[in-house]
């Protein structure tokens, strides 16, 4: 649907002028963009089914720039929502009719490569993938992996604290990151880790990823980077039952094996993958799990025996073994793929994304079953099994009335689902505008509360991304408040240390 | 040195003793100590250099009685200092004489062992070795290992963001951390995290690890647990010099080598621990290497011989392999030891705890033998060289005048070296009191005012610990102000989204 902008009297439209023309003198060039054809591509992130043009888009290509921009915006009360590549699935990025679009797209130089610490210092707009092609040539990579790899940020990946296919065994962005730069609301620098990975004073690097824009602006990242793996293998395996799958991802993992990376498909997902790049998936199963194992060549054979010896005893229908490098990448071909192939069978499709305990894997399953049912709408299941982050793919055709709402009530109910076997309502797409009404679902009030205090302990006007992750966003001032009985301090003149 | 009481004069002592009577009603039975003779024990922590009486120790066993027990000091502006087991390096548990100290060695439960999610929910007040041998039976552990791991409890180890010999491979203790619940310095009480990795909203668990008793007060635990690796072995490996050394630990990082554990010691470090376990340690070298490697057997022999090979290259003369684990667990028993063997050789000493980027080791290594030289103070360095956290023990005398400051001195001057190459002032013992002032040296005042918004965000009275961490501490208004120009917001009628 497309948010209009409401009709604007004269005074706002020259304040708005009154904003570009002061945003034009901190951002020399061509780094301030006004007009509605050019504001065109910013209207929307991944969550395409919400469009908004901002008030201006920002495209500084400085720390300084960024600093001065903030701090004009914070004087002068203007709201704020930075963006990166906008390939965020949740809304993080949607613009608002009255804020400034702060673009990072100019920040995309590679700052320096540190093989002696195995560190990488990076602009934020660096995309995930360049990471690891400026290590490439001496055998390192970048480890998070999102399926968007090619076309997401660094800064934005940090925002929403992205995984990947190998997450599950060389972590999420958060455990891959050392150090950053941030500038305040207010225009000022504050600079968190370095190269190392233990800090000192308090864990602001832990709070601002995953902060979906509301803390911050990232201006420079250092990550950490990993040596390729000798040898990396795949099975994929294939089960008459979605549940015997669920098992065996838990089985694997009782087992105390690891693998660099453990996805599950479903019958419609596997339908779609292979209609679209025909990596060879069976088509008589119900699920296909791809298992990869990596390490030195010695040891993934003998992990590949293991997998498939507890695949046969959940019973497991078919098994292959990627026996080449090209193998491999094939059987990942279908996987890497499908989003975009789920898009060719159904008009629509909503992308869910919600964490279980692994334990309740078949429990999560049988029930989206019965839900779907109950809804009329399709699912198709695509998931990072192994570390219990479900991205169900409800399908739904926009043309038809009702089906879009139908198709977010679903993904609600999954939602739900997710807390109430223990789990969390994201895995990596962040909350964004997305899930920002079932925030309750998950927390308390109290805790919203808490959450809120850390928003205001650096945002205290609430200027920065507003409307996205809170549900309600209270006065800083009301949320502040100490609470003393009778007014006073009880016992003020106690000998002091 | 003792900080005496300050003569307290009828009114304080009257109003301590309402303050005892209050507690004692919040947590009955024995949960309050509040005679001198029984406090005794409660007056320092591991930085035994400080002791000071508290004005009464509160013992509650249960949430609900901590949640009590802080609602009315919170109530009635009374400090709160909390403690686990005692053990902090940095001060961070010395009580005040004007605050209640919050002891939870009574949380002694371990709640929940689930194999199927690898998790096991603990009380804080459970040493870190008691979860691993609480799990063993089934093969599995808890990976993050002070050298206190027998006393300290995992409550504490939150707190400092503890790591141990294993940590370069398995993380600190945020790395191995699921969920939380934590006491509000108001009563309230919150929940982080749950069995899962991710987590939606702000990560609070991040900003609660390490912020040493701050923040709010631990109550239960959900922590990771991993499986025992099929094979461990050690090398023992000795240098004519600490810089080759230094040299080889960047080596067999930089190749792509991750050990289990690669701890160095020189060799006035060598020299105690074996006269004090003769662990079977080589006397005529300058700096000795213990580097385990762990995996699937055929990996590990593998691997030991590229370790072998690098340490060859940088000039090792000397290299024992473990051939059984009894010999593995006895090149270990030195290093383990090594604390109380330098409490052995010198009437006092002083332990640091800096990190510093890993290629920076050798320069590092070099500067701080100057120094000795320089303050006419030995120092055996005792440190996890793996993630660059170093140890140095200062030998001094606290009966000759002056030596604690010269000790004082010196350490303070090999921080500073941490923060000038890029390290940080702390690695895994907290900033406490100890390094408190030490913290403008490594931030700016923006940094540390940031940091204070935080602490604004979670205690604004500043009731939690005070005197610790911050140099100074900034009433939470001040931080908090709103700088507008003019007084009011300049474009308050735009257009909302």
């Amino acid at each position: 649907m497309t948010i209009m902008m409401p009709a604007a009297d004269q005074a706002v439209l020259a304040r708005r002028e009154a904003i570009i023309a002061a945003l034009r003198k901190l951002v020399p060039g061509e780094g301030v963009i006004s007009s509605a054809a050019e504001m065109l591509p910013y209207e929307s992130d991944g969550l395409m089914a919400y469009r908004q043009p901002p008030m201006v888009v920002v495209l500084p290509d400085t720390t300084e720039q960024v600093s001065k921009v903030l701090k004009y915006c914070h004087e002068n009360g203007i709201k704020v929502v930075p963006r990166g590549s906008g390939t965020s699935l949740s809304g993080g990025a949607l613009p608002l009719a009255d804020a400034v679009l702060l673009g990072l797209g100019k920040f995309k130089r590679v700052r320096e490569i540190d093989f002696d610490n195995r560190a990488v210092v990076v602009e934020p707009g660096v995309t995930n993938l360049a990471i690891s092609q400026a290590v490439a040539h001496a055998g390192f990579y970048y480890a998070p992996d999102p399926s968007s790899q090619i076309a997401c940020s660094i800064g934005g990946n940090v925002a929403e604290n992205s995984g990947g296919v190998h997450s599950l065994k060389y972590g999420m962005t958060t455990n891959n990151l050392l150090g950053c730069e941030i500038v305040l609301m207010s225009g000022e620098v504050i600079r968190v880790g370095g190269k190392t990975a233990e800090t000192s004073g308090y864990d602001l690097m832990g709070i601002i990823t995953g902060s979906e824009g509301l803390l911050g602006v990232i201006t420079e990242i250092t990550v950490r980077i990993l040596q390729k793996p000798e040898t990396a293998r795949a099975l994929m395996i294939g089960f008459a039952e979605v549940e015997h799958a669920g098992q065996c991802v838990a089985d694997v993992i009782s087992a105390g094996i690891i693998p660099g990376g453990m996805e599950m498909m479903d019958k419609p997902a596997i339908h779609a993958a292979e209609a679209f790049v025909h990596a060879g998936y069976p088509l008589d199963v119900e699920a296909l799990l791809i298992i990869e194992l990596d390490g030195p060549g010695v040891e993934v054979d003998e992990l590949i025996k293991r997998v498939e010896k507890i695949a046969l005893g959940c019973g497991s229908t078919t098994c292959q073994i990627s026996t080449s490098e090209q193998e491999r990448l094939l059987f990942w071909s279908g996987r890497k793929a499908a989003f975009p192939a789920v898009g060719r069978i159904s008009p629509d499709y909503l992308c869910m994304d919600g964490t279980i305990p692994r334990a309740a894997l078949p429990l999560v399953l049988r029930r989206m079953k019965e839900m779907s049912a109950k809804y009329g709408l399709g699912v198709a299941n695509v998931f990072h099994a192994g570390d219990g982050n479900l991205h169900p793919l409800i399908l739904y055709d926009a043309n038809k009335p009702g089906e879009l709402q139908l198709a977010e009530d679903f993904g609600a109910d999954i939602l739900r689902l997710c807390v109430e076997v223990g789990g969390v309502l994201t895995g990596e797409h962040g909350v964004g505008i997305e899930k920002r009404d079932l925030m309750p679902e998950m927390f308390s009030e109290v805790d919203l509360n808490q959450q809120q205090r850390i928003k205001c302990a650096f945002d205290a006007q609430g200027l920065l991304n507003p409307g996205k992750v809170f549900p309600t966003l209270h006065r800083c001032a009301e949320l502040g408040r100490v609470h003393v009985h009778g007014g006073k301090l009880a016992f003020p003149d106690l000998p002091r240390f």
